[in-house]
């Protein structure tokens, strides 16, 4: 592949990025490329937490090649670290190998640090840019921005719906509405949060397993259940091979010495109504490091989450059907009036198999 | 503009055609381009009803700038037709004027003589094709087809929606929730439209005039109102500046005499419930040369004229915002099973301003 410019060496370090998508978290899905002369000589991503960043990889895989990177350009989706984390820092590493140029997708997000990987690299001598494709880099990446900026995840909420946005009917009969497509590409979604949230409701009706499926990927997300009386079933579905958060409001110590017994954590996080505080829930979620949240839960918690704020972005997979007098995605209302519905901003709309999958995103003002 | 294929003339041919889309009906919106050389030196649409046909509008075109047609290629968004109606078959012309080949988008939807105006052309010795950007041409004129087809007009019936479906609060409080785009929108396909239909619910809630309005057109659609009971009142806005046809179920000697001496027909169609025969009406308004019903009503008649069958396409609008507890846009259900769901075919979604428009299609078995 020649590289002619920016823009197209941008586009490889960002397809090297996703490669990284299921595992770098906490860290983010980083890529780099090394161009000499229009070819690419060293191409990486980033490795799981407290393994290499992506320019490190690169520069080892031009390396392994015998390629001379002195003189050639970096494309990096985020500017390079400049900072002793769990690794040195990426700016000492590759003013050290030469490189004649580093081109940055963004730069850093923690404004604390933003900027300084590339005044080390500019101090050194190296041409540098930053601000090629900008958006892409942001949205790969967006939960680790979040959490970086607000402290907070990106919390994603998911839903599946007729046209008229109806989920099951009231008797509670609820199957597939949307198509195999939708449900695989879900999957993906999952896959690439670092927590699935769902309720008590959801887990007492439906009893999922809320585990990756049909994806490629070396880790399942945390799931995470909101339970405010400790209600959960010990063989609940969502329990099972892996250690879950429990979220609760109210004391139940048999309940919570079984649950600890069983390898999982239960996190008391009440607030002055007995719920299960969902802001404070947010936060720390933030504070375990979590970047993406994944929400699929009832119209219930939907609705909770949704009027407490606690929501970045709707997915919401339509299928072509309508089901009219049922149960809806989101449990808000009634209002008192329509000035005070719920403001979206329409983020990407795709067919996706027989359904569309709409992103809607909550403006936080 | 240069034609350097059988696709670029009937992409020309189509952009004629949808310059006759307000004026044709009960036609069909035809274009016909002619090229020479790869120029075009003819070109024209079809005129209001008893006026000329797109290929006689284009013979007298070149003829008007002097132009030679013999051995030219005619595009037509149509077959040209093979029989005398209100004005002389266009073959003949064709045939007369020497043109040395004929393409057409599509045969004659009507199976009675599909086929037989490109017929009379290769009898004649001219070379003729077909199937050229069907599709394109077929969703000009897909009321027309239909009625062709079935007797019965294409139903468009449009709603605007919050994503989650809802329209209004239960307190019946109402106002625009899609933005000036998606309504101007609205009114394009107002205007495309033979007749806009509506109820006496919508008629007595919000009185409003369906007419069409900041679109260029010379032609309102005739206004149809469902109003079982003639509960309508004189000054309805919707009765106000044309002729309305107002469809009723029980008889009202008075309220009749007084509709028809303000201009109006009033058309008597019940069914054994005592209610408008919706399927009836339709077949009604096939019989009265309605190419395409415009629905704007509210969800009880929606969810009527869907349960019964008579609508054909959605043309939904979704603002982004969120309702919750509130009106649907379709009065169906409560189904028994899901099984029962009322299924679509997603056609076409696009975003109009900060909308979502979808265009979804009712497949009927």
């Amino acid at each position: 592949m020649q590289i002619l410019n920016d823009t197209d060496g941008m586009t490889l370090a960002l397809e090297w990025a996703a490669r990284g998508m299921f595992i770098t978290a906490p860290n983010p899905r980083i890529g780099c490329v090394i161009v000499q002369g229009g070819a690419v000589i060293g191409a990486g991503h980033t490795q799981p937490a407290g393994q290499a960043h992506a320019e490190i990889e690169a520069l080892r895989d031009a390396a392994a090649r015998g390629n001379d990177v002195r003189g050639a350009t970096a494309y990096v989706t985020l500017e390079p670290c400049n900072h002793h984390g769990r690794t040195p820092p990426c700016s000492d590493a590759l003013v050290r190998a030469g490189l004649g140029r580093v081109v940055a997708a963004m730069e850093d997000p923690n404004p604390l640090v933003a900027g300084q990987g590339l005044a080390r690299l500019k101090a050194a001598g190296i041409a540098v840019a930053s601000g090629v494709l900008a958006e892409q880099a942001y949205e790969m990446n967006i939960g680790f921005f979040s959490r970086m900026r607000r402290g907070l995840p990106w919390v994603r909420l998911k839903a599946a719906a007729s046209l008229d946005g109806m989920t099951a009917l009231h008797s509670g009969e609820s199957q597939w509405i949307t198509g195999p497509e939708a449900r695989a590409d879900g999957h993906a979604w999952r896959a690439r949060a670092c927590a699935i949230l769902t309720g008590i409701g959801t887990v007492k009706a439906d009893d999922p397993q809320l585990t990756v499926r049909g994806i490629d990927t070396p880790r399942q997300p945390r799931r995470v259940i909101v339970d405010s009386n400790l209600d959960i079933a010990l063989d609940a579905r969502v329990l099972a091979g892996a250690a879950s958060w429990i979220v609760a409001a109210s004391a139940n110590p048999a309940k919570e010495a079984a649950l600890r017994a069983a390898g999982h954590e239960v996190i008391m996080l009440p607030n002055d109504a007995g719920k299960v505080d969902l802001p404070a829930l947010m936060r720390e979620l933030g504070r375990r490091e979590i970047n993406e949240v994944h929400v699929e839960a009832g119209a219930k918690l939907n609705g909770s989450l949704i009027r407490e704020g606690c929501v970045d972005e709707l997915l919401v997979y339509l299928a072509p059907s309508l089901i009219g007098d049922a149960q809806g995605m989101f449990a808000i209302g009634p209002l008192q009036s329509l000035e005070l519905r719920q403001r979206l901003k329409f983020h990407e709309v795709k067919q996706v198999g027989e359904d569309l999958r709409i992103l809607a995103r909550i403006p936080h003002i």
